[in-house]
């Protein structure tokens, strides 16, 4: 799969990638079998890895045949039981239904973006926490809607920047630390399951074994219930909402009539040999614009679930984690290369401040009438103390910031 | 105002009226001249109640006089200075911007709103938890993808909706414990406030008296992170997500070929007498397809914060916020009382399954010769087990559940 | 109705009030009542004149009681049966049903406010065709991906706007002159109707005298069908998206760093005496951020019809309609003000073009090799030609612009 | 590429593919190198095919090395150049800039998509003039509000499913009959083309013959005006509204307990041999449920141009595009195949709407005190008549059907 109209798309490697959800869902089925076997619902000669069976080159035969049952589970079940063992072919998947396996496979999928983007969102914090140290106190002229306003300083933009970057990677770890599997046969009763384990073995502790094999948490159904993966969702849309910020004002302040900041290396042109865009800006800003849309869509599906399985509101959520989960990760790689080789220019900010500063003292003006004494020179008020705060609330959050 | 296409909207009373909202922004500033004068930074003189001196009378021009500047702040203070008396009109205000106050009393407007639905959702989740724990054993069809899959019970499905209103409120409780209010000054910066302060009070210490006056977190300026603000409606958003569901099934199981369930009292029609329409839940439905738009531009909004105030996101907030906080509580309320006069039909339901049968129990004959014995007759699977966790769990979530 | 938190507002006046369509509702009912008399199908003794008997006074018990049946068309017509005399009384709403006469006052609301947009949108076309005139030769720097591209003129910017335009006022015209009454009856099969007009008269001329007297097209039942709905809203949309480039265009190039163009008011702060906001744009872009949610929610809605009325989906457009229709108004009134005041400095313009001409002639540079001859100096290429052909496109479609 | 969680996908082939989006990128340069030796601006030299010289396994390289730039259009032109001969790789592109060559792409492929699309609306739309001609009698429930109506018949449910398509294939001819070329070179002022065409030669008319060679209109530049491509977008979306209805409807009267349609296969399940389930009608859904997002993102993105070309809105739109033309040809499938197949059984609607009578005529009755007569047994209304009209204005829409 290549994007080629989402420029950095291979950021994400295999991460969400189709090729990926078509691994873990042999990894569920996978797992799956074998805890049958562990149990001894399934005799040992049902045991047996499906390592290899099932590989890229599958995509396209599964995919099309997909719609026949309206999901890739089907036929891809169909397509393991032939390649399989007479005793394995016949005891794959018995218990389960298509969506335990499609909604855990892409929860799996989508911890693995998660894990990445809390990773990528600690190397950002580091750097961003580092321009704020370094600019504690350089003064810029802060501007509210677009006009300047009163003197401030780099460092508390940054650490503006920071707190964005840590109330989502705290949504994050909240979301990511919730997720299970999904085991519940046909409709939600593990029927299927009850009547293979027999009375002398819990269908719950079985469902249990699968999390465990898969690093997840165990669960009861939750076929129906989506807030686990609106609660991911909103989430991975709320670092798009963090990032987005950075971008805009990067992209604003290396405008070449402010010229404050820069990024390392600027995006050429097909035709105009001058150029120096800031590419990872803008790269960035496009994933914060897309990534609400996915947010709403996932949430209206959400409310529509109706039934034990819902006549295309599961549909429509498959590749919608996908690509949220996958795209995230792309932005959150822009998001911490934009960072780490961000070019502050203090000396340009202190001037233009100087410049400005008719209009950025006019505050003070204002009130210095209700002053005893004289009205104090910076007018940055508390904005140094502001940073130290950030940084501390920031140690909180990454150890490594400690 | 009266919402008149928007049927059920005076069930959230004042709470997130417009009214509300210029009754919040007149607390906000009431509080805020209580501390310059609490902290001697005003005068005793400038001391004084705002409480009459504005009201919804003023609403319009208020509204009107708006646009000027952009944002309702400013001609309110100017009109409260008309009406305060000379030392309390020089001190009003000071300190703060336009953005403290707005944020600030939109945060208190929503945390009114959040407690009603969390209390509205925990009576939901009494309704629920009698009909889960009544109907434990109550067998009907269960379906997926709009046809016949196995049996299961209503108890399952009240446990499903128990589960999708636990994760609801859970997230609410989050966001709503993180509310905090805004003082940042002008730019984030609180210069002016520092100024007026002198060297000997601190600023931030003043602005977590603003929190203590308004039973609210103090915070570090949040001017241009929306964070919180998004965490608490996307969390507003899950529960239209974990109604619309409830109202989606409870719709299609009152249809007259199903009648399975019905809403206590019907709704009418202008021209056929023979109607009783699940009109409760039309509206929740008509809710949880709205809601996530507004999820959708407040994260847009969000991404698209530059500069210490930006052009455009911030204003597009302030509705969304006001509309999503009061059309939540109506739907809460809805809710509420859909689920506190459902009808259940276990005989109908039940006859059904027996009528259905063939089709609800292929699965069981398709692992039937999977299995050493003879099936379980009712192929139920661990149903009651399920039914007897979710109550156990949502008795974590409320503890008048226990 | 007060809208303190969408300054502008009162700009709409009564244009999609809710005022409003509670009157649009009642001409609705007074118009119908007028035909079946016309028709004979009512004796002349049920004529009579509904104005006056419903008034805003009443908005908030028809607002309020409209939940029972789930519209507010329901309640309307039992108080006008109480206010009206016996016979008008006995055949007010006979024949129709709440979804005709809540369709058809929507449109009839929507055609004012398109209407208004239409004509606003050619004042806004006046000014931007004369900015277009004016600086068709004012050079200035093209701006792309935030940098310096090549020479440019404000003109070809002006006439870019001027496309924009063009094309949202031809959408609108087109889904504007398709706006239709909706007369189906109970679902869709003008029973009743046909029953009271007996084998002489025919129920789809009755339902043009509708439209006649409405001055709105006759159609046959559209009540699942929204395409006529969403074609109107896709339009409306479109006007926030020309207006929104309009606004953010002017936003950066107000910034004091670029200073190339301004609003001739600019708006004040709480706090800062400085300021100069570009209020107008800032409010404008507030709208295009908007209205695309709107338009979603629409075709999400259109794209969930089921059965001869849905449930819910109906019911969540017609605060939607009214709230696009409104503001469309408000916005086009903003647009309209920012354009017809807005200040171009066009010496500043070409200052800044000659300051960055090394960069701006870059391209230049880079393809004077393939030319036999020296480069053109101005390197402006068919600018001015541009801008002739966007003009005459422009009297194409607004006749005052010939 | 493989959509393997976009079930279905297969059905669009290569339209709107990746690797469709680079070949008609190739084929973009190579109509414009020959438009260049053409009008003589390039040597004959230069002259040469670029069929074949790029091609599906450049795909990740080509995507890898757009991010540098941000586009892909950059290292596509890099990679001609150097499998180019000389001459031809100086000439390439001259002239043009990235955008002109990736919106003009698209516009190409959307083209393509538009053209299958409504190919297979014509198809749908004789399917279900059949079924409304078939059925014109066939007498059903009609149902509002999830409960029963009055009586009707399946004829008007079709022909309400055929203005549908009508109005979407309506606007779609509209907006496909604008798309047009983008040729306005760096920022839209065609100065490179100017100097290289030099003084007898008409940059616009060299616009026109790409615009010929390619089968599109030609323009004066839209690179910031995207009113064209939100036209053609919003016209898509609307399919998929019309399809929603239908398989709604089909989704829903195919549920064993109301059983009046069905699909031709119905699709498996991986683990309940029963099942039937209405598959197409569900993948259907899905798409109508996606696509309203998918054209909020463009309105958003086109209202947040700024500039010559914006700093992410660009870039955003382009596998939006991409997935909108291709999703809309796999829906529009899809819907073909379900309606080709769809079973109607008139006989249970009739004895269901026989069994429902006494609901049904409640309306009836209700008007019966105001007729001189008896009231009409079939209570139909003028639904042939409605069904002849509508069969009638398809007639006008689609020759076909005349």
């Amino acid at each position: 799969m290549t994007e080629l109209l989402w420029p950095g798309d291979e950021r994400a490697g295999e991460i969400c990638s189709t090729a990926s959800v078509l691994r873990a869902l042999v990894r569920v089925e996978e797992a799956w079998l074998g805890i049958l076997v562990e149990f001894a619902i399934a005799p040992a000669a049902a045991a047996g890895s499906l390592t290899g069976l099932v590989g890229p080159d599958d995509l396209p035969s599964v995919a099309a045949a997909a719609e026949a049952g309206g999901n890739p589970v089907i036929p891809l079940v169909a397509l393991l039981r032939e390649r399989l063992g007479e005793e394995a072919a016949l005891w794959l998947h018995r218990g389960l239904t298509s969506q335990d396996v499609l909604d855990t496979a892409l929860v799996c999928c989508l911890a693995e973006a998660s894990d990445h983007v809390e990773d990528l969102v600690a190397a950002q914090a580091r750097c961003v926490a580092g321009l704020a140290r370094e600019h504690r106190d350089s003064v810029m002229a802060a501007r509210t809607l677009t006009q300047y306003a009163v003197p401030s300083t780099f460092g508390l933009k940054a650490v503006s920047w920071l707190d964005g970057l840590a109330s989502a990677t705290t949504r994050l770890r909240t979301a990511r630390s919730a997720m299970a599997v999904q085991v519940g046969g046909a409709a939600g009763t593990l029927s299927a399951l009850a009547a293979l384990a027999g009375p002398d073995r819990s269908p719950l502790a079985i469902g249990e074994a699968l999390a465990d094999r898969l690093g997840l948490l165990p669960a009861r159904p939750w076929h129906t219930d989506r807030g686990t993966l609106t609660t991911l969702a909103d989430a991975l849309v709320a670092h798009g909402d963090a990032w987005g910020r950075i971008a805009g004002d990067v992209a604003l302040l290396s405008r070449p009539e402010i010229a404050e900041v820069a990024e390392e290396v600027g995006g050429g042109s097909s035709t105009m040999p001058n150029k120096a865009n800031p590419v990872l800006s803008i790269l960035v800003r496009r994933h914060a614009m897309w990534a609400p849309h996915i947010g709403a869509l996932l949430h209206s599906a959400a409310g529509m679930y109706v039934d034990e399985r819902p006549d295309g509101a599961w549909h429509v959520e498959w590749d919608a984690l996908r690509l949220l989960g996958r795209r995230t990760v792309v932005a959150a790689s822009q998001a911490a290369d934009l960072l780490g080789g961000l070019r502050v220019d203090a000396e340009r900010m202190a001037a233009r401040a100087r410049e400005a500063s008719s209009d950025l003292l006019a505050e003070q003006r204002s009130v210095s009438s209700l002053l005893p004494a004289g009205a104090d020179g910076s007018y940055l008020g508390v904005s140094g103390e502001l940073v130290d705060q950030g940084l501390m609330r920031a140690a909180d959050v990454w150890e490594e910031l400690r």
